[in-house]
């Protein structure tokens, strides 16, 4: 079989069997088959229990010979010493993709690692494939369908995951942001991070992937496979294990073998991998590139109802590579005719003393239209009020932002303060094309991360 | 008078007058009566405005020499070319404390730096002090006063503020984390952050003071004020304008001189006032020392549900001067017991395992309180699963953390990861001493950055 039909089997399956269900169902029992019908998966499901008949209403067969044909997918979670001989089972049956979600392999002890070996030579004489072993499988929005024990978010958004630790299935929203289809390579056994890449990377539907590693194996082959999907879409790769303390706790969670870093940098760089050294900047980073469209160049424009917060943004442009735009002076005519007299604009736009002689709608939307238009604008960031719900009938600009966002291909961010900011945050990440931004400074680092893969991507044609 | 009894004007006056106040009231009126009364603020309130006769159901009077005795701070927000005879009025009645909210003075042009300096030669010649121009003025939660027109949030937290920008007023939860007492100090036209940081350390009810700068004045003074206040409680301080556009910028925002920026670094150090470059490490670390106990050396014992986690705990650790506590043996054979045979526990603790077997409560509980009881522990990071509540009863820790977080005096920081965190934070953020932080490398951060000032501290006795 070729490597995409593995990838339909794992991530596309008509046909799944859990081999080892938990015999509960319902909160607390953590049982997959409960995040599969909460999804509405609308393949068949099959389970395999030695001792009862029936869980949470579906029938239940005492092995694995005793499935009805055909099944795409088998995911294990027995003990680990049966492991090997149910491998061969699954062999036998003609299941040729597996996920053993269970821990104890070689990030245990040497018992472990020999489990894992005997479990990869059953799987070779049969052309199997396994995903792990102490993973938590797949998921995939598109098709409906999650491997995972544990309940979670999965949406259709246009982000891809690998990663080798359930947190980042369980905590996709702090750490990546969203999740449209996730691959938990675990262990890393058999299939890798670069098999997960070449399959997450022919989606059409996914706009950026997100990639959480404690080694990268096959170091050639993930730079062919990663620069490919590079040019097309953008990889965040968070790599950990950088500090020897955490090199070594690395080996005994995945069994990972730590690289020197700077080898690391140097295959990232050659693959155009975008490296980000914490989960703050992943998630931020993902959530810029999988909703904004792209940032062209270097040049911003500032619109602030705070001069302090103009100087913030200057500050991290410059450490970010980023520069203010010179605006055209026709581009501050407008906002200039609705400020004091003694107020002279330039870039940052501050346009609070506008906001308290015409109101807010009046000043914002003629500052952000007008900068959005400006042919030396790459990309525009601005700060929105969040007031109580009676203040920000006359304070709130989302609707102005929502409306001009959506009318101009430039990136737009918006940084939310003041004492209400839940509601204003989720109309603007509901609606349009803006991206809410936890701070100043990771609005400054997403558009200039943006712009330097866009650059990157530019100097290859 | 004494430097202290213009601190008791400005920040608990027992009478205030506010000159050039809105004539409408309610929301979109940026009216500063109504915040004022939302606090229950229990001084004399008396308005001053040439053409009506009543404001937000208070009765006016036409000029300043019309009010009652005595006033002890008077809000002026007139049009800029009356302010000068208005402080010689504020004078010859006798008033010795005055806010200046509007703009356009040293920050906007000439004719603003003559207002700006008239205004001043009034002052002195009645020994008036003057804070601002352009700012919100002053906070007090324990006073319950608030001179500013802006809604925002006030709590009775151990949070002091000084700043050069209303937006650190409004913005408070995103940029500070909680205010108890706030002083904007606008243009820094006469009161300055040294002023401010004199009353405010005095206050016993704050824990820790937070300072936004554009530019430090009077350096000398400023450093012998810091110092003592820093040895008491730390001062965590935000300069900006340390890029060649900010500190432009900063000249029209506030009219700042800019200093070269590794001369504002020797002054903080000298001082051990606390440098963050960006804000999110500004609330972070202010919420921190708001909130938690001293971290007295560099050992962390990690509770982690995530051996990815645990790594990239150990990556930052190293980033921030900390270290994995060698933890004594008894310290691990509870969690131990309670694992798979293969498992072999070390620091960070990984007690996934564990939760399989036992659950979550015991796993975690064991887990936390042993690490808390070892005599190499400094300070604790741990994680907390948040699900939806049906799950959340056997998959949540929170009440687990908040028991033995109070038993014992050492910081304990909770990253809260899953699909429903929003009440989890919430309630962890309510009751006990316990941290929630952002990432998992802010906790780190927060931890080594408390561990760098006790350290500070204790090298001064």
């Amino acid at each position: 079989m070729e490597l995409a039909d593995y990838g339909s089997l794992f991530l596309t399956p008509k046909s799944v069997a859990f081999v080892g269900v938990p015999r509960k169902s319902g909160p607390g029992a953590l049982n997959p088959v409960d995040n599969l019908r909460r999804w509405g998966y609308e393949g068949r499901i099959q389970l395999v229990h030695p001792h009862v008949h029936e869980i949470a209403g579906l029938p239940v067969v005492p092995k694995v010979s005793a499935l009805s044909d055909p099944v795409d997918l088998a995911v294990i979670s027995t003990p680990r010493e049966t492991i090997p001989g149910i491998i061969r089972e699954c062999g036998r049956k003609g299941i040729r993709a597996v996920i053993v979600t269970i821990q104890g392999f070689a990030e245990a002890d040497s018992r472990g690692k020999e489990l894992q070996d005997r479990m990869l030579d059953e799987a070779s004489k049969f052309g199997i494939r396994i995903l792990g072993p102490n993973t938590l499988g797949i998921t995939n929005a598109f098709h409906r369908i999650d491997t995972s024990f544990m309940p979670s978010v999965r949406e259709e958004v246009p982000i891809g995951l690998i990663c080798q630790s359930g947190v980042f299935f369980v905590g996709v929203t702090q750490l990546i942001g969203g999740m449209g289809i996730g691959v938990d390579i675990g262990n890393d056994c058999d299939v890798g991070i670069a098999d997960a890449l070449e399959w997450l990377g022919q989606d059409q539907r996914l706009g950026v992937i997100a990639v959480h590693a404690e080694e990268i194996r096959e170091g050639k082959r993930f730079i062919e496979v990663a620069e490919k999907v590079s040019r097309r879409i953008p990889v965040v790769a968070l790599k950990t294990g950088r500090s020897d303390a955490g090199a070594r706790a690395a080996a005994s969670h995945t069994g990972s073998m730590a690289a020197e870093d700077r080898i690391v940098d140097a295959v990232f760089k050659k693959a155009g991998v975008i490296r980000v050294n914490e989960t703050q900047d992943q998630v931020d980073l993902v959530r810029g590139f999988a909703r904004l469209p792209p940032m062209r160049g270097p040049r911003v424009g500032v619109v602030t109802l705070s001069g302090a917060g103009g100087i913030i943004f200057l500050d991290s442009m410059e450490k970010y590579g980023l520069k203010p735009s010179k605006l055209h002076q026709q581009s501050l005519n407008g906002i200039q005719s609705l400020s004091p007299d003694w107020m002279r604009l330039g870039n940052p736009i501050d346009i609070w003393p506008a906001v308290m002689k015409h109101g807010m709608r009046k000043a914002f939307s003629t500052a952000l239209k007008d900068t959005l238009s400006d042919p030396n604008v790459d990309g525009v960031i601005c700060i929105n009020l969040a007031m109580p719900e009676a203040e920000q009938k006359h304070l709130g600009a989302e609707k102005v932002i929502q409306e001009l966002s959506d009318r101009f291909d430039k990136p737009v961010v918006v940084w939310v303060y003041g004492s209400h900011p839940e509601e204003v945050v989720k109309q603007l990440d509901t609606r349009g094309r803006a991206l809410t931004v936890p701070s100043m400074e990771a609005g400054v680092r997403i558009l200039g991360t943006m712009a330097r893969y866009e650059k990157w991507k530019t100097s290859l044609v």
